[in-house]
């Protein structure tokens, strides 16, 4: 049950923010083993005056109006699997809706397993069913 | 030092948004141990577009416009306690302000006991009161 | 590479939300080694009705209107550290731009080093260049 947060500045598109947030789930399903439904993802809207960046990051200019930083919690995941999800989180946004590399930042909080509520999870007595132990 | 953070779609009232705050409240008070005025909460607000789950989740379905996804910083806690904790939010949230649980999302993030800071817990050379040892 | 969300009032002048990131960002850099130019940070602006804390905590007056909320997701560190960042916050915040002590409330998150992403970062191969391994 990942919980996805998407910050980036006021005036793109109702679709071009959609296409962040399907861009994030696909790389999600691919790469960490989650399913389709388990989506829980919002996209917030800054002034520029109240998101701050350096122009330059390790000496790669970051365009600061088309910036995406990105907050993903998530269960504990091994390290390899969190880099396949950091690939393509980027390659699907350069996809569409078309996010420069250089314009992503990605930070990953890992939460323990039992950090989640949600009612459709409680089948039975226990509080978790099959589908959930095997998923995030 | 609970940090709560609720989201939910624009269009409630304040008296809605406040009892959502209040009732979650009330439950961190009735099951994991924090003082009245341990009290750090903020509500945020999305337009449709920008609030992103699935119509359905294992199967229950979920009124999109209804919807109230939490995120609750916390002191590491057994996980019966948090679970104690989720059913007392779901139940109060239910009374007031008449939050269906299936529209409940409850995320928790767990963090030391130094991961905090506030004026007045400072009342002594160790930055630390005998209240403070004793609650979150 | 913090990730910084700063939460406060609206009502405040731009001016005035620059220096309080900024004085974060500078007490970052005295008191964890981060570098200058590994800066992400947002500030959020609430409506006094979803903004809820006690007017008192521990017996000390909150001012509700003035108040500023910092959540700091950073790499693991020593306790003794953030105690010393806490208090570059506090004393910076108070110089510029003029925040009362009695009004910060700082949560930290900590996360593995590899939790992060951002394109400048992967220099080579192993996705680490030798600045990233000696900073934040």
């Amino acid at each position: 049950m990942p919980f996805v947060n998407i910050y980036l500045h006021v005036g793109t598109t109702p679709e071009f923010r959609s296409a962040v947030a399907d861009s994030i789930h696909q790389a999600m399903l691919d790469t960490i083993d989650i399913v389709p439904d388990d989506r829980f993802e919002l996209v917030h809207e800054y002034q520029p005056e109240n998101f701050h960046q350096d122009p330059a990051f390790f000496g790669i200019e970051r365009s600061n109006e088309r910036s995406v930083f990105i907050q993903l919690v998530i269960n504990a995941r091994p390290a390899e699997q969190k880099q396949n999800l950091y690939r393509r989180i980027v390659e699907n946004l350069a996809s569409a809706p078309g996010v420069r590399k250089e314009d992503v930042f990605i930070g990953v909080v890992e939460v323990a397993r039992e950090n989640w509520w949600a009612y459709a999870r409680i089948v039975d007595d226990t509080g978790v069913d099959a589908r959930a132990a095997q998923t995030s």
